[in-house]
């Protein structure tokens, strides 16, 4: 192979050496790159943004892959933290799989080590309403959670520092005509056996849980409850994502994520909307989205600006005369505007309450 | 709510009753729908082109999904049949995952008939160079070939009348410099204990091994041997595809497929390639690509042609001056040609052997 | 370069000939093939499914692009015929681009020709409401229809045989609140200088003016009115598509679509929903879907059917207990279903009228 | 409509107000919104890395576009400086398409402002070879270059202060079997009136070009050279990009770029490629890529590193052993990795000569 040829080979195709033989060519082009895709999502007051998930299920119990694919997932995804937390109760494939209840953390964690994924060793005590399916998150051991009553499993649970999820509580199946606060989440809330719950899983949003949280001082959370491959439920590739939890805590770590969980430093992020405390809502959409002007006029004398927005949320925004534009993600758009009209702005796709959406002024 | 709303309503979302409580609200957007992608591909020659994939794995071997996953990915992928060939000898999980050789064909024989998935009952005599790995695929009962003498495995699935498959016989882990027919292979071979080989495994080509095929008479194979997530590895959702074997078959069944294996009337698939028997090639090609003329003519009176393609294969068509054309696969493209110049054909990505690549006459 | 080298190139890169100097290195890898991407429509009751679009701008009135562009866009997407059709009374360019007003189809018939697209001389009589914009459709000549007065306009397009379509009768720039059919539109239809009405223009539904074209017998019609490139304005490459006309032609010829359009054969098709006449909506919903049972049952003994769908419209099918499945286009899907349930179907995304939508009864 | 309901609306589709009359209901998800898509590119040596593209063509010479797509283009293709460069000598429109040469630049420039893309007055050269094309960049009034003999044009030019671009020298058009420079370029070399040479135009590379830039201390230009739509002639929609020359300016501004490009500070950027000076490929590539130990490590104690590359351009890096990676662009990878071995890089797609490739030295 002379000079020429092999430059010309490097030049086009960026390859050096080359099969020379017939025995056998590889065609790595053919193999996917794994590439982490980061979710952009602004840092606020002080804190980072983690995106996390705190529900997922593996072949351990009713779930079809193997623990390491979803650190795999979690990775390719930009998630920071997730919990695996294979239902105690329910073990459909007992008869092939055995284990204890900590065999699907140690199976995935040296694959999060690996791919820097915090990884939180939990388990989801499974019971009928009341009190339904609650995540234990943050354990050191998920066996003492087997017990016979569910209320002996949190308190196991307690023992360790958990943080306590209660799981999809509106789930039709559970509560097929209303989502209840009943006596017994009640009786767990004053024990303290309950520290956040579910305002969104899979692909149902519970509006009237959003309220309970921020009244109760809860943490709102947004989990995917995964079963299946994640891209085979969730549409990703098309620019769909997973439900997930922004958790603003000091710093990238287990004990800073489960202290934010505890002091309700997170929103709900699911379908492009956020859900959550005002406060929260609003420092993600001003850290998000800027204004610049171009320095030009239309030829009505208004003028033209750049609007950026630097977050992976599409942010819908309502000016003072009802006009709405959206913004799309990571993209920049240019608008001809009049600023006295977007002195104040509504946030249509931003949640405060269930039946209320983000105002903001701007300065 | 009123009739014009709910028209509206039904005019632009496609809905008609509607969340109207704030218990439970479904975002049923958010989950992918599981389509079947057709890969269009003619029937040629009287018998029906099946599209099968006999190589593959899951947690009951070295793999990272449920069965279940199997039969899901290859009815998504436009399969017709699959083998899930878990390892008989090298069964790294199973501390957690037990079970004998036919629990894997047991778990996924459900979803294989609700999809109307083929699935073939299948082991992987897994052992070093010589024999190296081999499938033993239609098998009535895998637990028999679990012997200890490989020779052993291969006799017992060959008394219950397996069609027996040399795996990736220029893997380098096996044959780090070359890819040999070996002794022991020729044993195996008289004895019919190998009636097809890969030519093709997950991203490697054998090309020697396309010559050894065409003149021992033995079944050319296309294989993923996938133990990951399919859409994982392979880059499925940009248009690329796993490795696929296509069986001229009488008809959509387990029988025909293997009788069609045994009498070698498979072609390779891999990478928008063809490998195999020119007779296949040829009539696959013929049955695909068309040519009609417009009617029209350019200013230098050359007549326009409709070049149509309804495979799933781009076709890189050179023409007897050379001049190379790509014909896209499932597409049209119009073409201003002399048909003088298109009377021999060469096809640049059909392969009749290591040496060689499909010419074709037109009528 | 010796032969096993050239080889292996062929077998990667499917290349023969490789630049062998450094003066001009070829990457036509870099530029895209254009092809045409059919719309799959079945033909139905004897006719051809043509796929039409009988409005659209070029530079020679307000539009952005030659007209050629919108030959190979039409190509590229699917259709069968364009009509051409640059305002007679408003050239803003003017001042740079000249030509009568059979510019814009004489400098595109050749490329239409080539592509074999069928091009329709045409030109848009651009008034106030009323009458406001028509198009006069299958001219010989479009220069007679500048005149002064709008209804010599259609007056001399009528002489000339044309069919005359009332363009985006709902549009807010001529009627804010309303959509009215005027004492003139009245006088215009008795003389019939009114063929065909615009339900669906650019992004924009009348439906009242379904009404108006079932009861009068006008045909229905959906156009595109591009002034930008199609790709710039409508999302092709997500799935999306511009809006069409179907027309149902005895062949695909201009004479055939022009028939057809006065006997009103036609159905528009916009953001993959379906309007006008029942008759031809049931016929290409049943051509589209068929159901296939997998000769399988669940647990509950109900039956498995693959249910496929060759068009290029998903329907969204509601069975008799109000249970709502999305058929996705040119796919198939299985599902586990009860006949009994499956004999009066409403599909929600055809329309019959302003407030009605398609009940088809199942054999 | 009811609170409920009006909510259940709002949290759904981000709507408030609902069209509730059947004259008009808009479909504004039908339409594309224009996004800019940012071309993440570190700045370098104290400079802002601007994106530009000097070559292209409008209605106002062979090209199918109004002038102002051609901004659109750019802007959202994520540029920040464009020239339209219409032919002087040749305009096959000219029938139709009046105007003088300033005419594509005045109908462009209001557009321009508005989306903050800088637009220079300039205009294309075309002659047979010698000297071929050359475009006039930074001209006050393109007129004045239409002078008969070729020379007087670019004197007319650098009369105006103007940079000139000597376009693709290696078209096989003009230079068949050689890329020559002529004693004509010699001449006008000598004079100034070669001031940055094209080493790559539309899908053309001519890498001795890229030798002749370096020691003559011309500028490198990678241009697109478009007449049609871009995203028609570049697969701009599969993360394909036209050719762009990267200027390092001091701001962006017009008087910048000019200066930069007078200093030879450029790099060509093709087909994810980069070409030119070695002090500006190593710059970009070591602001580009980072890796950041995980603090684990794999079995073998080797230590699990997070490789960022936060540019738009993959690159193909291969260490002292002769491995080779792709870091894909805006991404992070994990690799295990001793960083012995990567003390000395060789980046694949970044050429520093016809004959090399980029080495570095990593801290």
């Amino acid at each position: 192979m002379n000079t020429k040829i092999t430059l010309a080979f490097i030049l086009l195709f960026g390859l050096k050496s080359f099969a020379q033989d017939l025995n056998n060519v590889q065609f790595p082009h053919m193999q996917k790159t794994s590439v982490r895709k980061e979710i952009r999502m602004p840092n606020i007051l002080g804190y980072q943004t983690l995106k996390c998930d705190f529900h997922m299920h593996t072949i351990f119990s009713d779930g079809v892959v193997w623990p390491t694919v979803r650190v795999d997932e979690a990775w390719e995804e930009g998630l920071d933290a997730i919990a695996i937390t294979d239902h105690i109760e329910n073990q459909p494939s007992k008869k092939y799989v055995t284990g204890d209840h900590n065999a699907s953390y140690e199976m995935a964690i040296d694959r999060a080590n690996e791919k820097n994924i915090l990884l939180i060793r939990a388990g989801e005590v499974t019971r009928k309403m009341p009190p339904g399916h609650l995540n234990a998150l943050f354990l050191d051991d998920v066996n003492p959670i087997d017990t016979k009553e569910p209320i002996d499993a949190l308190l196991a649970a307690k023992k360790q520092g958990a943080f306590i999820l209660w799981n999809h509580p509106g789930w039709k199946a559970q509560q097929p005509d209303t989502c209840l606060w009943m006596p017994m989440h009640q009786e767990l809330f004053e024990k303290g056996l309950i520290n956040g719950i579910e305002v969104f899983n899979e692909q149902e949003f519970y509006p009237i849980v959003l309220d309970w949280c921020l009244n109760k001082k809860l943490a709102v959370i947004s989990n995917s409850d995964i079963h299946d491959v994640t891209s085979h439920f969730f549409d990703i590739e098309n620019g769909h994502h997973r439900p997930v939890t922004l958790v603003f805590a000091k710093d990238r770590s287990l004990k800073s994520i489960q202290e934010a969980m505890f002091e309700n430093r997170t929103l709900a992020w699911f379908d492009n909307k956020l859900a959550g405390k005002k406060e929260f809502l609003e420092a993600i959409f001003k850290a998000s989205v800027t204004a610049k002007p171009t320095g030009k006029t239309d030829g009505k004398n208004r003028e033209i600006y750049e609007i950026t927005n630097i977050s992976a949320i599409p942010f819908i925004v309502e000016n003072m005369k009802g006009q709405v534009t959206t913004v799309p993600a990571e993209s920049t758009i240019t608008m001809t505007l009049d600023l006295m009209d977007y002195q104040e702005l509504t946030i249509r796709n931003c949640y405060t309450g269930s039946n209320s959406i983000l105002h903001v002024n701007m300065p």
